[in-house]
């Protein structure tokens, strides 16, 4: 440990437990205790380039712990990681200043309290709910194992990045990691690397009130390597720790360290360090403590900046100028690989790539939309092969297999594979997906909508983070039929809907399966859920019909019974279509001019321009009737005061569909009927 | 092994594959794998009398894996097991007849897909999602050892029941498990024991695809104790390992069964057997190997019943007898504990409970709601000791500790502390309450609004299984502040409302607290959400303004400017009414009437009758503006055409409080800007 390394390690804590006091608000304890352990891991070993913080072949690191972010704010700011700009454009300017840092927590800071993917770069994903930094981390470590496997070649090796996450004792309490541990260890990921910060101190106290588990032998029991850093000041053990993970070639591995949260401070090994600035005073006496001048603010002694460029700066830049070498003879040998490359690294699909996409013959008997969507996935993924994924132990069901040649299963004998099994860890599975998603692959994972309750959370995350995850969720209602409340959703829809920037979509048949993933495949900034159903829906005649493109505005006309203004309108998503354009004929029968309007994804819908949604949903036509198998929580923004809904106001129940369908009141009649009593009230 | 175990077990495994065969719905594979541990469980240990299965000091059996259920309704009918009415009384009538068998999974059968709490006496807690049920079962067993420090006085043991869950594959998979077993290795509950029905097939075949890690080795780690039955149809073997369970005093107990799906069937050890039914051929092919006449569907050899009532029913009864007279005793020796013990069975409150609650005085500053909630708690879980809880590592912030005399911690050497240190584990966390709750204690259990997301699958059980647990939820919107987006809920509100028979409470300052508390505690048949601030809310002037006794109508009118009819109407929640009633003094001010209404709990609300609701929110008055810091999702039914959302379309932001009520306009400019208009379109 040179001086410099001291010197570097005690300039972080300072800048860490300046910006929380100046906040007055944030996390110092963690930075506190875990500084020399990421200061090793960025000076000594990560390869990465703060002058091209997305160069494709970087290490990753995670911040599991994301309340620690002044750590990863210091770190950005003296290694000097400069900005990508959204369109990947990396840019001259610094990614973190002082002055962010000085504005940590405050309005437009680039240093906010938790790390946030796209809104400082370097970040390479969001975290603060804990447990999901971990669990993504493995998706990202897969992704790199599966482009290692597809890029790689001959002499040529493109893709060998680790993935570090740096986790505290909260993250290894959540479910979320158990799941993505097992998974990690089953699929034998020695690229990746779990930091545990075992500084055995919570919220609510020591975690002996608590978490008295031995987390090394559990890790054993998954799998993984398990390496022990007894004192997290000693700079050489945990280099130590760091080439024993290197050397690691058939596990995951585990650096437990053992830590000392506020770590210099009057509150050491206190819950207090937690998360509260220890005062101007305490700030002062755990300066004199490191050596830290104590009435310098964010002090940046001479030679620190420089001693970064040094090493992980002169490093980073390094690999990369040799990786770009490399890459530059690549795309003479395989130009098709490397076109496709750049691609992905662009977000960019290949050209051509709908042309594969089917369209489906009108069939009143028709097909699941699971099972139509599995096809139109299947024709996606082979056009755009960096497509992939799987199912929390449901492919079966949910239809989401990759069947075309090649597609074979991702698993420690062959990482080429397109096929997951994920396992039955719904959570782990979508943060995965999350972590694939960061990686610029285009990953999707699939389950019954009823467990997207399970992974709500990870949801949420891509989401917030705007990275264009594919969550698909069959047996999306009490079309379940005889599995029973517990396996039919009813809130759920209104849960995903509510979520910011997370597009649902419910298509009403086979040709709305293929127009969503039309728009689905060609995100880059947005996820999707996809809701679809377990039971045959009949694919609608298009002839007769206003034309599926209509799902890439939200919503459309599918039906009107006459020229001009209906007088009821009946608006419906998924499986309530055809329902819905039975009622249409039955109130036709009777006189009654209705329209049926299909709306697949209100958040398009709610996009599109007042003329578009006016057209659709005439003002003037207050008589409108929703009908959707769901809760009818939300729907009263479009049937408006004159409007009615045919929704579920319970659970559901175990039976065959058909019996459901009568107990709920979905049938033509009752839709027809409240239509009839808006038109002609009583 | 007798002759009539053979008998009665594979009675049992007839009884399950004509039931999935006659349903042509359903999972015969565990069943028939499992039959003979279950079996052995029932016949030979459970503690458990058919004709009163809600005597207090039962064993509690939990089919984790509740895809299974044809296993429990079988067992329930051999054993015949009585009906419970909704008011707790035992009724004459059996819980499951043959009829029902035969209806399995058919509307309005006692017998549903997956176990539900309620609608079938004997199933002590609804599951089918996996890892559920075994999350709950901690929850029966903490609450079995309370019971026991509480009521067990020298001579008289009137609890020490045993807590047994039958979980499968899935369930070791998912992170609620793992969190739960954790738990339950820290508080070294002996009372508890997993059944791991081991068969290592899942739906996407064989657990070697995706789940390696060595099961044992990991309880291991979390201090439990392991034993192994290695022959599913050993009933000697497995009665040993139920031995060592029951010798074992200081750990929970894993007894790892390595089994068959689908057992004796033409599909055994296949993911065929799995969800599918084996076809009229399988069956017959499986009848012959197990020596069941081929052609009887539902047979019931004579023997079996009476077998039964000699084994389960006449060891059941006598040991309820034997308790009922301990109970007579202790009546006499200790009535205040055993009038106490009554009232917790039939879920009654002590009389007067109510006389402890505050007031709290008109104070402009005011104090957070979770802090005005954290007193009020103190005061109900005083008046009535068997309110209990702890949080999700948030205790201090959540501020949910119980600080009177006695109210200790729950540890493994102290089993009458109230307080739970539950972990970083928020999705056992509900799910350990709803277990509890199961156990008719009324358990509370605390974190962050945001990670409700962890929790849903639980919060969502106690609403469908209708138990009054209650989740305690702080830092309730963007008043979170510099946590930032991750922090920051948004679109937790609507997914907690749509639930079906959650009651969400989000109060405006620490009298509508009160009157929260004063409802909730009430409660027997459902769960509530409170959604709580982290920062001070004003204590309103109850003098000027309406009193906060209408928190229990779910909405009430807070503030007229003017008596009749106003000409616009302000809704809101929380902290935001004390923003809506700035509003209507600026608009006072401007000469506009309007009326603020504070709509705590929108599902109370709504069942108050149309002329109450019209009287609050009078359909004449159309000029509504409803102000909320959550997603807009589902205010439209309040507001109306007419109305206007002051909420939030985006996620929040990292940034002090009113940086950000700037930001995103909770301003009382902004909100009388916005009713203004609609007075006056400007």
């Amino acid at each position: 440990m040179t001086d410099l390394d001291t010197l570097s390690v005690n300039t972080i804590r300072g800048l860490c437990m300046d910006a929380v006091q100046k906040a007055n608000s944030g996390h110092p304890g963690t930075p506190m205790g875990m500084a020399p352990v990421a200061y090793t891991l960025w000076q000594r070993f990560l390869r990465f380039d703060p002058a091209d913080p997305i160069w494709p072949n970087r290490d990753r690191f995670v911040l599991s712990e994301g309340h620690a972010s002044t750590l990863l704010w210091s770190l950005l700011y003296l290694t000097g990681v400069r900005t990508v700009d959204p369109d990947y454009e990396v840019l001259g300017r610094p990614a973190v200043t002082l002055d962010d840092l000085k504005s940590f927590r405050q309005l437009d800071s680039r240093c906010p309290g938790h790390p946030e993917y796209r809104w400082t770069s370097g970040v390479e994903t969001t975290t603060g709910p804990l447990g999901q930094g971990v669990a993504t981390s493995v998706g990202m470590a897969i992704a790199g194992q599966w482009l290692a496997a597809r890029f790689n070649r001959g002499d040529f090796t493109l893709f060998d990045f680790d993935v570090y996450a740096l986790a505290g004792d909260g993250c290894m309490m959540e479910g979320v990691s158990s799941e993505a541990a097992s998974l990690a260890g089953h699929l034998q990921l020695s690229n990746l690397c779990w930091i545990y910060d075992s500084n055995r101190v919570t919220i609510e106290g020591h975690t002996d009130i608590t978490f008295t588990e031995d987390v090394a032998a559990r890790f054993l029991a998954y799998g993984w390597n398990v390496t022990t850093v007894a004192d997290a000041n000693d700079l050489d053990q945990i280099s130590r720790a760091f080439h024993t993970f290197r050397a690691e070639t058939e596990r995951p591995t585990l650096v437990l360290v053992h830590s000392h949260i506020g770590y210099g401070s009057p509150v050491e090994d206190s819950p207090k360090a937690h998360g509260a600035p220890f005062g101007p005073e305490g700030v002062r006496a755990t300066k004199r403590v490191l050596g830290i001048p104590p009435d310098a603010d964010f002090h940046i002694p001479d030679g620190v900046p420089d001693w970064f460029a040094r090493g992980i700066g002169a490093r980073g830049a390094e690999l990369r100028s040799g990786w770009e070498k490399t890459f530059d003879a690549y795309r003479g040998a395989h130009p098709d690989l490397a076109e496709e490359l750049e691609r992905i690294q662009r977000r960019q699909l290949p050209d051509g790539w709908q042309d594969a996409l089917p369209t489906f013959p009108a069939d009143p008997k028709g097909l699941a939309s699971r099972d139509s969507s599995g096809q139109v996935l299947n024709a996606v993924a082979t056009a755009v092969p960096w497509v992939l994924g799987g199912s929390a132990d449901l492919t079966p069901s949910t239809k989401t297999r990759l069947v075309f040649g090649g597609a074979g299963d991702f698993q420690p004998d062959d990482r080429s594979g397109s096929n997951l099994h994920l396992g039955v860890r719904e959570h782990a599975a979508a943060a995965v997906a999350n972590g694939m998603a960061l990686t610029k692959l285009r990953p999707y994972w699939s389950g019954f909508l009823i467990f997207s309750d399970y992974a709500k959370a990870a949801i949420r995350l891509s989401a917030l983070m705007e990275i264009p995850t594919v969550h698909i969720f069959t047996h999306d209602s009490i079309g379940v039929g005889e599995d029973g409340p517990t396996h039919q959703p009813v809130e759920q829809l209104a849960g995903l809907r509510a979520t910011p920037g997370l597009l649902v979509f419910r298509p009403a048949d086979a040709n709305e399966v293929v127009e969503t993933w039309r728009v689905v495949t060609a995100l880059r900034r947005e996820p999707a859920a996809l809701v679809l159903s377990r039971q045959p829906l009949p694919t609608l005649d298009r002839d007769r019909l206003g034309a599926a493109s209509g799902v890439a505005r939200g919503a459309y006309v599918l039906a009107d019974a006459s020229p001009g203004e209906p007088e009821v309108i009946l608006l419906a998503t998924g499986s309530e279509v055809s329902l819905a354009l039975a009622a249409h004929d039955e109130l036709a029968a009777g006189g009654i001019a209705s329209r049926v309007v299909s709306m697949p994804c209100w958040e398009l819908f709610d996009r599109q321009p007042r003329e578009y949604r006016d057209q659709v949903l005439p003002p003037a036509v207050t008589a409108r009737v929703a009908v959707e198998e769901a809760s009818t929580f939300g729907w009263d923004r479009y049937v408006g005061d004159g409007g009615a809904i045919v929704g579920m106001h319970t659970f559901g129940a175990s039976a065959p569909l058909k019996q459901l369908l009568n107990k709920f009141g979905f049938t033509p009649e009752r839709v027809s009927q409240v239509a009839r009593e808006l038109v002609a009230p009583g």
